[in-house]
């Protein structure tokens, strides 16, 4: 048949967020899911079956000169070893976050994708939302004039397991990141300054453990632009992912996604839907969009953006946070 | 591999319905995209490349006893022989609106669905719609009280090419028709009367050609229940798909799915974005959930809905809609 | 105490509507409530003291060459009365609807108003609602283009009494009539005819007296537009007053208006508070802008509108809409 | 005449806030205006004679036994000095914030007022607002279950004289303010850490006397609840005034007011109306209520909420929050 090769993809991870990403590259029409690489064969043979696809090992994966790239979705203790593995394969990355847990990882794990010069994204999904893509667009094109004020919400509708917590470093690491991530992306600009409080307020567990399930993240930017993230754990109305950004000649705001456009009157008022449950569903549109991008931009070449990089600022802005809420103070960036 | 067999489809038409069936088809996890049958050889061989599925001959596609159903999503034209060739080899039936272009030949097939006892589903796609799916439930658990004003709201962004219109009848049905369905299942009720207005207002060859683009209907229930249909083939905002239902216990209301949830406020006041732009974006989960309903009760037997009939049922209500509009007196229904 | 001569306005009708026009007439910088009649002496009294304004008899007040003008918020059976004496004795007139309650009355009320010149304002209030003017002069500033479908709810909270229903003649001369005189008012134009379907569906009462609580109402324009009206003396969720203009490059709505602008979220989704309870609430404002309108255009002198015609013409309109409702055919009007 | 004497009322200020309490006054049905007092003679004549009042001099009003409160609405350096007297004379007031500019007379008349025991109402108007008395209620009864985060925003529409700014002591002490209170109000709690960052963006002369246009303030309580304000002198859609509580069971949001509930759709979306322009427009019905309020414990007896002791409260803690931002440092709260 004529036309282009389609890129082959290798899929790491037949969990929830692998299911997605399968479906993803199945579906598209220059990409292939060349493999499916999980310990839980079954969930990985499903999953191969469902898309049309074969239950593969890493080393075969890795050791196959026509995969041209991974998608790795697996546990968060994996990805250094597989990060490497495809570097020095000169395999294309997909990468969820985190690159690592920890920041020395991290920042080595950095500094080897730069000089391996391998095709890399990390998949901070809100860039590709269609929602955030429209705020940023439009503030780049002038439509609230220069940013002033930015207000970002980010609630779970409950909170993981409390081994989790504890694994992931906590909300801010885990959560907050993410807000960071687009407060540097939406201003284009680095905080020189960051300022956190939190609380424990939904599970006696989660303070035993020295966490906090409840945030509030205030970050200074250069040209004075101030920023305002909220986080909770909990959120009994759903997922709630919003964004704000007040400006010189206006505002921005980006509001939650109901499930439905339903709205039901009666004597207490007009009861709309919920907002979608939860990220699998909210983000639906830019997990299939963060995969287009990944496929156009490993065909076009050159750099991906978000990077390796980006995961490194965001975690290091996320950890001096974390010191400005253990320690009272506002946290100097450099 | 273990489990089930998954059920061989064979899609027909291989535009722009047709690529949405067939997408919804190969990710199905219990649903094999096993043809594409369309005169076009090279939109079908794109589209069997995407989906790795096969280009076929209607012929190849009947004469297979490997295909359980077919999905009926060509022409117009080709309806009827497709399902008589369905209903003669025993095969399911997924069709695309209309059955057929007269009523004639519409009663004919919906006779001849009810001898055969094919499983056939017509594919009013709003029904399985997540808003008017959440509308109708909602409606039959109370949540309004007893239906006494219904209001429904279809426009398209732009009308369709002159001679489309006159091949399809006109506005009443081919737009019309799928409000009539949606009054028939909100309300659960076959309307006793038909009253339309109508006029020609978007350009000068709809008017020439003796049709209209822009019409009212009222359907009053045995109930007392009163329903109000507006349309329009021309929608400046984007796809217009909105319904209210006020009952003596409140009033349920459908808005429009907007393409994302940012505003932008300036001295002009808060600005949201656009609805939908048409019927592929805007029913895209509707086509899914239809073709998992037809998958379903395919696997699990028995009648689906909505059937013949109810396509049937419909345009007869359109034609009096019709015969309403020219006489200028309302009609009667039996 | 220099400058302009304040106007001295008597009101007729100490009741809910008198009330409203006194508290307006009694704080508006040119006008001077100068006297309150009703029988009701009590009810007249206390307003009277709230406002430090006098009660007075109908005589002494149309004999006070001082009084330049009326406002009649009284029982419907008086304004006949009322209108010929102020005609007589060459006093404006702000009068609540109806003129009078048959249709020969009105037009002979009509005939005299326009012999006498007498400035004459009938307040149909929802012109001067800030909603509805705003509407009606984006549509003249052509925001939406021509129109071509207009649609016009209005329910009630809830029936008024039987006897007020028999009285007054129904829903569609009482409460029809306001979007009757709105359709006329937004499409400049006059209908061509009339459509009108429906039921009893609050009350059985209503039934028993001949009477209908819940209607349909459908107008043709002479250009093509199609006009839908639809009314109901229930509404489980408050005061529902909305308007909504399709036309050929654009939609302009009006929504209700909201008791508080709070929105609880939950489980359950994101419930509003209501619409505003009843008219008293919902045209609060239009009360205060409609006398200013008849303050201002005393002053200038000219025509007042909506005028006297304006009330005949909505009138002779609602009982082709009754014919229409009695005898199911659609109504010319010439 | 028999009833109830109606409390006699001398109102401080004619200028805009004075125009608006004097009409508020003149129309309550158990008040009278029985005094302005203004030194732009002029405008307190105007004033006098639309409401049917009286221009007198201070001194004859403080002398005058007949007076039962003041409402002082006159410029912010006069309060002491009237506040003084009116302790000293036994006259209720009505205070419009604030109470001084400096710390150390707030504080001497809080204690004077303490002593004295007269009645005495701290206007913060926006308890007294349908909306954000309507979110406390609501918050009460446990609508959205233990507050955890609580986000409000003030921005005005435009920077007052910059003379003004530095007369007021900036931003902090005269927008800010209200917010602080709300979070007291609301949360019920006493902050026990305050953190602020500014920035001016809006007019270099703003940033050349010392002072910002743009802050965000995080309070901490001890519950753990976590308050960010956010405040900008700039808001090119009109007067923004939002607020947001997020708790265990869910979340109450105040919107906007717009000025009319019209939208208007074509290609660029759907456009709503603009916020309520300003102050006066948006907290109408506040003011009235606010002085219902005062005249219904006035008659009762009993204190008056909020009272001088809130406005030194709310004062204390801008301080803080001005000290918070000039040193970089979250400053605890004893």
């Amino acid at each position: 048949m004529p036309g282009r090769k389609r890129l082959q993809l290798a899929l790491f991870g037949a969990g929830r967020m692998g299911s997605i990403h399968a479906a993803n590259i199945a579906t598209h029409p220059r990409a292939v899911l060349a493999a499916i690489v999980d310990p839980n064969i079954e969930g990985a043979r499903a999953l191969a079956e469902t898309f049309q696809s074969h239950v593969r090992s890493a080393t075969d994966v890795f050791d196959d000169p026509a995969v041209d790239a991974i998608v790795i979705a697996s546990a968060a203790s994996t990805h250094p070893e597989l990060i490497d593995q495809a570097l020095a394969r000169g395999k294309a990355v997909f990468c969820e976050k985190p690159l690592a847990r920890d920041l020395d990882t991290v920042r080595s794990l950095v500094a080897a994708v730069e000089v391996a010069g391998t095709p890399f994204l990390l998949a901070f999904n809100r860039r590709f939302d269609p929602g955030f893509a429209s705020l940023a667009s439009r503030l780049r094109e002038g439509k609230a004039g220069a940013p002033e004020l930015v207000l970002l919400t980010s609630r779970d509708p409950r909170p993981p397991p409390i081994d989790y917590i504890v694994a992931s470093g906590g909300i801010l690491r885990e959560t907050t990141i993410h807000d960071i991530d687009m407060a540097r992306w939406l201003t284009g600009e680095e905080p020189d300054s960051v300022y956190a409080v939190g609380a424990a307020r939904t599970d006696p567990r989660i303070a035993a453990a020295g966490h906090v399930d409840t945030v509030m993240v205030t970050l200074t930017m250069p040209s004075g632009t101030l920023v305002s993230i909220n986080n909770s754990l909990r959120s009994a109305y759903g997922y709630d992912q919003r964004a704000e950004i007040h400006g010189a000649g206006g505002m921005l705001q980006l509001g939650n996604v109901l499930s439905t456009p339903v709205t039901a009157w009666n004597a207490d008022g007009g009861s709309s839907d919920r907002p979608q449950p939860f990220f699998l569903e909210r983000y639906a549109d830019a997990y299939r969009r963060e995969l287009d991008y990944f496929v156009n931009r490993l065909e076009e070449g050159g750099a991906m953006s978000p990077g390796a990089a980006d995961g490194l600022r965001a975690l290091e802005i996320a950890e001096a946070a974390e010191e400005s809420m253990r320690s009272g103070l506002a946290i100097k960036l450099s």
